[in-house]
């Protein structure tokens, strides 16, 4: 459905699809990659103490936040700039660093979002296939003179690149913008955060959603040269200057404060993911290598839409992809141990 | 500063300044015109309850708050749309219904964000002169085949139109959106709610940010025909799908169901205006005639600037204006009796 008056330059725009968000929670919920676990006790108390403020603007520089970002990356505060989930910042990236003259590259299979950004912003995209073991060439994104966005570990395959990788491709490019999308980093990856130092040219964005329990709260942030930094600051306080708000902002705070909790989390989400993995290879299935929170599987018995259907109706939602070459896959969100134990039960008797 | 490979289009984009922000609470804040009073207990209890649950996101259908917006404002929940502070769905309406054969026009006096998005957007814009007495003159906005912005109240004004003026400029433009921002209209302005369900062209914005006292959780909305919803809903599912954070949707929900709260607020800070309007006049000023939480002011005494900064020495934070034809003037938030009297005090100290 669409009125009468909306402007032609959108008239064609597919928006993208989140994941199903059912509200009832009558689902064991692995389609999202959401963490299993709650939010650290003291991110909770300080967005708590916050929302007794809220009558009061959030600081548009988010300063105590990008401090605390920069401390704990070993950065300074104007290498960081603050979004409303990274979701926002990528949008940003797309407006800043492509146009009619610099198109943007990312892998063809990848986070759904990237195409849809380039649509919604009307920027020429090329999508560089795969290889047919579903990891990056890095040879096809070395001096292609274009903007690049890379997910590491890329989505929904998990797969990760070296970080020798990543600098070749930001090396080799050092007229154009190279991003690489952290949202899944914590979770095995090498970051490429340091290298920040290094090149003007690299943004590295990374998220609270995942490894930080806080896909709820709605944090994203971004590392890079100051003078990128402007750039993006620039763009956001011509859309949305108070875009972080106040219970936010502090919750971000009291996560990196709390680098214990998180590390106890992601070691057992490391752990619940190699057992997975290993039962579901018993049950014959094939699996990506993953360094993410979720595992890419397929079997040779069932379809990936088939199967994703019949462990939805057993109470268990995982996530299921049409595009052709991934179709026979489905995406899994490794969650606590009894819950992967339920998705294994469901599945065997779906096979059975 | 800006980077090497900063898009060309935006390499004069100047961002949008907002109100001085400074987080020592040293002052008196009368400068972005906040609410003094806390959010409603009900908002807080139910954001601490979500802060609890941040590992998950939050709905991206905005669903709970969508409906008792609906609810309260006697709409369909398909008449609604929720966003991260209405300078969100402003965006989202620069990008819809703005583009290179649809100008935008909007009062040369009014919310200095305006010109920002058009800019930002890449739209051309028209701005129309105000009268000398700074009211918009309705017939500038008759048939004029181009997409209106207008607050009502104006900012920084505080000056309201009559809903037959809003209604005759939206009857007269029927092939194009005329947007009726309504920030400040809870405090003494007609809201053009009721004309959504008769006009498919209308949209009128929303925030909790003022009368709500919820600006530190960022929380817009937008009251249309459904068909335009959806075209606002394109724009967001195509740039930011979980644009409003489970704190703050839930805040927002606690907000509308204690509206008694928001009401005995409401009715004291138009009680206090009253009282600082009559006790300025007293003082030689000259106040336009404000429908809003603030006041625009002038004194024949004191040029506005240096009123400005003779405040902000004493710990009184006022806005002030540098556009020539209201620099003469500031703007003063209203807030709490104590707040005014300490405001009244030191104006008459830098008076006497």
């Amino acid at each position: 459905m669409m009125s009468r008056f909306f402007s032609n330059k959108y008239k064609e725009l597919k928006p993208y699809t989140p994941g199903e968000q059912p509200q009832d929670q009558k689902y064991v919920k692995l389609n999202t990659n959401e963490s299993p676990f709650p939010p650290s006790p003291l991110a909770v108390e300080y967005a708590k103490r916050e929302a007794e403020k809220l009558n009061l603007y959030s600081d548009p520089t988010c300063k105590p936040l990008c401090e605390e970002l920069a401390k704990t990356y070993d950065l300074k505060p104007e290498n960081v700039i603050c979004t409303n989930g990274s979701d926002e910042v990528l949008d940003f990236v797309f407006k800043c660093y492509c146009d009619d003259d610099i198109p943007v590259a990312f892998p063809n299979i990848s986070y759904g979002f990237y195409p849809v950004y380039a649509k919604a912003n009307r920027v020429p995209f090329v999508e560089i296939p795969l290889k047919n073991d579903f990891t990056i060439d890095v040879n096809d994104y070395l001096g292609i003179n274009k903007t690049i966005i890379i997910a590491n570990p890329n989505a929904p395959t998990g797969i990760a690149l070296e970080l020798s990788d990543i600098e070749n491709i930001v090396k080799s490019n050092p007229d154009n913008i190279i991003v690489i999308d952290e949202a899944y980093v914590a979770f095995g990856a090498d970051s490429a955060v340091d290298l920040v130092k290094k090149y003007d040219n690299l943004i590295v964005i990374g998220t609270y959603s995942k490894a930080m329990s806080l896909a709820g709260a709605r944090l994203g942030f971004a590392f890079a040269d100051e003078k990128l930094i402007s750039d993006l600051n620039t763009l956001r306080y011509s859309t949305n200057p108070y875009n972080v708000n106040r219970m936010t902002m502090f919750a971000g705070i009291g996560a990196l404060q709390d680098a214990e909790y998180t590390k106890k989390n992601l070691e057992t989400i490391i752990e619940n993911r190699e057992y997975t993995v290993n039962e579901l290879e018993k049950l014959g299935f094939e699996i990506l290598t993953s360094k993410a929170n979720f595992i890419f599987a397929k079997s040779s018995k069932i379809d990936g839409k088939e199967l994703y259907l019949e462990l939805k109706k057993r109470g268990v939602l995982v996530r299921h992809f049409t595009k052709e070459q991934i179709s026979n896959f489905v995406r899994i969100t490794i969650g606590t141990k009894e819950q992967m134990d339920i998705l294994l039960q469901k599945i065997k008797e779906v096979l059975s």
